[in-house]
This record gives C-alpha cells, sequence and structure tokens, in this order.
C-alpha cells in the first residue's frame, strides 16, 4: 500500500491512553487549521452514540479544528454520563489546542453500553498535543482499529483551477458494516479551500457511491461518522458552485479516496475471504438498483454461497425478489465474472461452468444482475459469510 | 410429538416419484371432499416459483379439491415451460380425481432454476390417488422434507357452536426462511364449515402471528405457501361472522397449529442450536413492534453472540436502532431470560451474570426489549447462527 500523503493544514498524533487494549495506540487527535470548513455523514441509527449528536452539531455550524477518537469503547447508551464525556473530550482538546469546544469532533468506536475513561483521555491530551506532526497518519490509522487486521489509509492528488491539491483519508471498520454507515469511522481531510456547503455536499456524494455502498453484515452500528475536513491551504480559487468545472478532478480523487476505504474496510469484514462486487443495472431508478444490490450482498444465502465457491444464480435471483423493487421477471439476466448463467428469463441452456468455478475460486468475484426495467443501475460491495465471521461474532463482547 | 389427527373430508397420499431425490418419497398429494373452501398466503417475492401464480388465482375464487406438491425442484425461473408444468399437474390430478383444473393447487419446494420433471409427476399420480387415505399424515409431511430434519405437523381439536372440529397441518422448511413466508410450504385442514372469504381472513390473521413472525436467515423464498383448507365436514353451523364468538376456540386451535408448525420451522433452522423469542413492546404499534423485533431476529451480531451464549445487549440496542422505528432511548430496556440488563436508556448496574448466563446456556431464549414510545407489542422467532448454517449453506446447490 502507498504511503499516506500529508495534508497542509492538519496534523496527526496517536497515543497509548490505557483506555480498553493494552499495549497499543488507542487515542487518536487530528488538528485543523483555522479557517478548515467541515462536512459529514453520521449514522441514522435511532440510537446513536452519544458522539454522534455532538457531531451533527458541530457538522450543521460547518467549522472544525480538531476531531479525537478513541478504540475501545464506543460511548453508547450511558445517558447523561455518555453525553458529560463527550462535553468533557471536547473541552479538554479545545482548551489545549486553543479553540472553541464546539469546533472539536467527538467519536469512540468499540464495546457499546460501557463506561467510556474520560479521565484518561483528558490526562492523554496534552502529550497527544505536543505529538502533533503532519506525518504519523499510518499510526493514527492503527490508533482507531478494533476488530480490523489492518489500518486503513488512502490519499489522492489533484488540483482545483491549477493549484495542486490533496485528498488523505483514514479509516476503521470490518463487522457490524452496512450503509448508512457502519461502525466504521472514516476522517477525510483534504487541502482544497471549499466553502463548507460544498464541503458538505461533497461528502454526502461521496458517501453514496462508497461507504453507503458497502456492507459486510448488514448490521450498522450506532456510530457511523464520516467526516471531510478542508483546510484551504492549498490556496486554489474557491469553487463557485458544486458543478464548477475545476472540481471535476477533485471530485474524482475524493471519491476514490473514499471507494478506496470503503473496499478495505469490506476486505476486511470479521471473516472475509473474498471481495464480491455486485453490478445492478436496468433497474427503475438509480437507487432501486442499489437497493437491489444490497440485498444481494446482505442474503446469507448469496454470502455462503460465494464462500463455498458455488455460483448459485437461484440464490441471487431469490434475493433480487425480495427487495421490493420493480423487476421485470422474463428479462431479468445474471453473470458470475462475466458469465451469463442466467437470462432473459431461464436458465443458460448448455452452460459452459469451467470459466465460471474458475472464476470464483478467486479473490475477487463480480456478480452482474439486470432487471428489465429501466435505467437505473448501481454498484455494490460486500464480503462472503464464512465460519471466520462465526467465530469472531461468537466471542467477541462488542 | 402426538400424532396428527385425521380430518373429516381430507385425504393424503405420498411417493415415490424420482423427481431428484432417491429413496424416499417426494411427491404429495391432498385430496379435499366436494365442497371445500380455500384461503391462501403466498410469497411477495418479484420472482415468484410457477406454481405461485397458478395458487393466488385457485385461492382467489376460494374453491379447491386437491393439493400436489413435490420435493427436490422448486420450479422457478423456467419460463414458459415452467408455467406448462404447473398446468400439467393440475390437470393430471384434476382427471383422476374428477375434479376441474382450476381447483388443484399446486406447490414445489427445492433448487431454483432447474427445471420440474413433470412427466414423472404425471406419472405417479394414478398410484397417488390410488394410495390416497385419511391416515399417513407422517408420511405425507416427510414428502415434501428438503433441508429440513424431521418431519412437521401439528394438530387441535376444538368446537364451533358445541360441534367439535379438527385442525391438521403439515409444513417444511428450514433454511430461506423469514417472515413474506419462505420455502416454506404450509398445508392446514379442517373439517369446519367456513365461508371461503372467513377461510382467507383466518389464515392471513394467523399467518402474522406465525409464519410472517419467524425468521432463520431473513432470506424470503420465491415460492412461500400456506394454504388453509376447510371441507365443512364437521357439520356445524355456519359462521356469521370474523367475530362470530363461536370461533373463538376454532381460531385459538387453529393459529396454536400455525405457530406450533411455524416453530418448528424455527427449531430446524439450518444451524440452529437455539430457539430465540424476541418480545418488543412499548412501540408506536403492532407492526412496528414486530419490525423491530424481526431486525433483532435478523441481525447475524445478535444471532452469532446468542450462538456463543453472550448476552450482549449491546448489539441488541444496535439492531433496535436499525429497524427506523420510533423509538425513545432513554427509555429503552433489554431482559434475557426475564432478567433486565438494560433499562432506562443505560446499563443496569452490578448486574449478576450468573443466572442470564445460566439462561444464555439454554436451549430456548427469550430476550425482551421495551422502547418506550407507545402500546405496540409483538413476539418473533428465530434462531442463532451458527457454524452449521455455513456448513450447510456453503454446500448445498439451491
Amino acid at each position: 500500500m502507498l504511503d499516506p500523503l500529508p495534508v497542509k493544514g492538519v496534523r496527526f498524533a496517536a497515543i497509548e491512553a490505557g483506555l480498553r487494549y493494552r499495549d497499543r495506540p488507542d487515542l487518536l487527535l487530528i488538528e485543523a487549521a483555522e479557517g478548515t470548513a467541515v462536512g459529514g455523514v453520521l449514522t441514522r441509527s435511532a440510537v446513536p452514540g452519544h458522539p454522534v449528536p455532538w457531531c451533527r452539531e458541530v457538522v450543521a455550524r460547518g467549522r472544525a479544528r480538531a476531531v479525537i477518537a478513541n478504540a475501545g469503547t464506543a460511548n453508547v447508551f450511558r445517558g447523561e454520563e455518555g453525553d458529560r464525556a463527550v462535553r468533557a473530550e471536547a473541552k479538554a482538546v479545545a482548551d489545549a489546542i486553543g479553540c472553541r469546544m464546539e469546533e472539536v469532533l467527538v467519536a469512540s468506536t468499540g464495546v457499546i453500553g460501557q463506561r467510556l475513561p474520560v479521565e484518561r483521555i483528558e490526562a492523554a491530551v496534552p502529550d497527544l498535543v505536543a505529538a502533533l506532526a503532519p506525518d504519523g497518519i499510518e499510526t493514527a490509522a492503527a490508533a482507531i482499529m478494533t476488530t480490523d487486521t489492518f489500518p486503513k489509509w488512502a490519499s489522492r492528488r489533484a488540483d482545483i483551477a491549477g493549484r495542486p491539491v490533496t485528498v488523505t483519508g483514514i479509516a476503521k471498520g470490518s463487522g457490524m458494516i452496512a450503509p448508512d454507515m457502519a461502525t466504521m469511522l472514516a476522517f477525510v481531510a483534504t487541502d482544497a479551500l471549499l466553502p463548507a456547503p460544498l464541503v458538505q455536499r461533497l461528502v454526502e456524494e461521496g458517501a453514496d457511491q462508497s461507504f453507503n455502498a458497502i456492507t459486510v453484515d448488514g448490521d450498522a452500528s450506532t456510530s457511523d461518522t464520516l467526516l471531510l475536513l478542508a483546510t484551504g491551504k492549498a490556496g486554489n480559487p474557491m469553487p463557485q458552485s458544486a458543478d464548477d468545472p475545476a472540481l471535476a478532478g477533485f471530485r474524482q480523487a475524493l471519491f476514490a479516496v473514499l471507494k478506496d476505504l470503503a473496499l478495505m474496510v469490506v476486505k476486511d469484514g470479521e471473516g472475509a475471504t473474498k471481495l464480491v462486487e455486485i453490478r445492478v443495472d436496468g433497474a427503475e431508478s438509480d437507487a432501486s438498483a442499489r437497493r437491489i444490490g444490497l440485498e444481494i450482498a446482505n442474503s446469507p444465502l448469496v454470502k455462503t454461497a460465494i464462500a463455498g465457491g458455488d455460483a448459485n444464480w437461484g440464490r441471487v435471483l431469490m434475493a433480487i425478489g425480495n427487495a421490493g423493487e420493480k423487476v421485470d421477471l422474463p428479462r431479468i439476466g445474471v453473470a458470475f465474472g462475466g458469465f451469463p448463467v442466467a437470462r432473459n428469463g431461464g436458465a443458460v441452456p448448455d452452460l459452459d461452468e469451467a470459466p465460471i468455478d474458475a472464476h470464483l475460486k478467486g479473490r475477487e468475484i463480480l456478480i452482474e444482475a439486470t432487471v428489465g426495467i429501466g435505467p437505473g443501475k448501481a454498484a455494490v460491495w460486500t464480503c462472503d459469510l464464512t465460519h471466520g465471521y462465526i467465530d469472531i461474532n461468537a466471542d467477541y463482547r462488542s
């Protein structure tokens, strides 16, 4: 994996605060220069973790100076105490770096329902601030890992009206992953100069094609958070609107970073042995295509078939039928690895199974489904469902 | 398990037609007397198996004389050929027993996408008809098994206005099970005299509290079918309406049979080691409570925790948050086996885990969730998610 690129106006630090994990960093601080605009997408869970409503308010104001994130305890379902802990974290960071509490974003990932040892966070903040540096992004990514098996980062370069800009993101997540985000935390920073509403719009668009198009086990979490910080230090001309042609390259770079991170999360899905891409077309709309794709991607029967290398298109068909979307049965087709197995409402006769079986032995699987209604299309990603998932989840108190 | 009770006016037969399975009966015929009223609930899949639209038409007319059902091939996604096969089956039975094609219900369960060897069914019909008898219900139940590990039947007695009536049902299903029915076939017969619209209403009500309240893996199938045949041979006074007090005992008996069958299906869930009942109250409505219950019941993280004997209420909370239903976070409570683990929006302090751990070691688990909004409540059932599920489904071409 390529090294992550530093971003002008952003510094990182990670430290071992001993919140739950031992012998590894578990507390991350991202500091962003004054004037940083922020956008974000957060879980839609009806029982969000305590950091989530706090972040929603910060994001709504469009300005941020820091992100403090811990791994080990998710600070969920703790009543008043949980809300107080969030404010205490924000205050400790604000006091240490010299900004307002309301400019500090907070995130937590880990076990639900246990108390966050906020006093240890407060005690660690001075050392964290002292350690802030433009590099150290890899250690930052490692500090927020829970069941992840590898730290996740991605970077791209682009330009806006001729000025070079950089986009770098880190993320964590492997189980409890579904669209509407998941205990998935993703922090993306850029030095591009962008107005806050545009930052918000870009992160929402980007989320739809990346984090909202992945699923590991269909279980969206209480704490999903995707934040995009734009420091403005690249000094590009301020874009006029979301459609400003000068943004084309930047948008591409941002979406590529988000997609890289999202696919890393899926590949790290608990127990995953294969990355599965599901492309749906012919749907009534793109949103309809995505719902169909996710129905296929969330089907335990499809996912176990993939795990077993079985080109079981009957199960794919079954999932298509369950999505609650408009489909035209006599025009449905399904293909594995580009090889059609079902077409125009029936099985492909005299199918040569050899190339299909070979494809399914691989680690990157492609399933295509066409449903015969309209122009809608979408791509979603998931992983297979294996014994590894059972091993991990019948044991991990999270 | 108690022996099933014969039903006046109903005869059963099962035979080995060699459709896919060897050395076991795989074709079932149920014959019902002239004058039998029928009601039914069928899959809502957008890609239903070929028997499904045929049954929908028969059920809409309210009259039936027979059900022919095979195991091994589901006759799904076969185009014109699949529809022709259904008509051929109906015709063969109609000719043999002397009724109209349109009075013959058809069902198939098994692999999706493969051709149904209808000529073997046609060839077997005369022997089937010759074997019709009022008993032999257990063999009938065995004839429709696929991944089931045991044949499923249930009976109850009741009376309508003093006349004794009997209700007996058979069912099959273990994987690919979710509400909106599943490859789940259930055929229930009674000798009660009921008008067809009432039969339909009773079976719909009953389905909501039984088959539509169970899930094994969240994957509803293409072929779910629940049929209720009422022969009228008990000679009871015809009830005037659905609310006729004379029906109270019958309704109870019918729902008990449906629930017995539905719970048998869940207990036979692929890889299941535990039956899990989830009771939700405090929801906005009963339907809302059920959706919350099913979100919990379908969560791979909840189901693996149960498999591991882990009282992981955080995952239950996570699932509650994902149901898309109204909940009041500070009033949420969760209990395992009647022991509260979370109450009024927070963890129960100083929790004695011993009785809870003991409960979770058992084979019947109770999870209760209250969500603090209104009077809505519901109960749903599922099973745990184990290595057994992976073993079965990474291998079975279905």
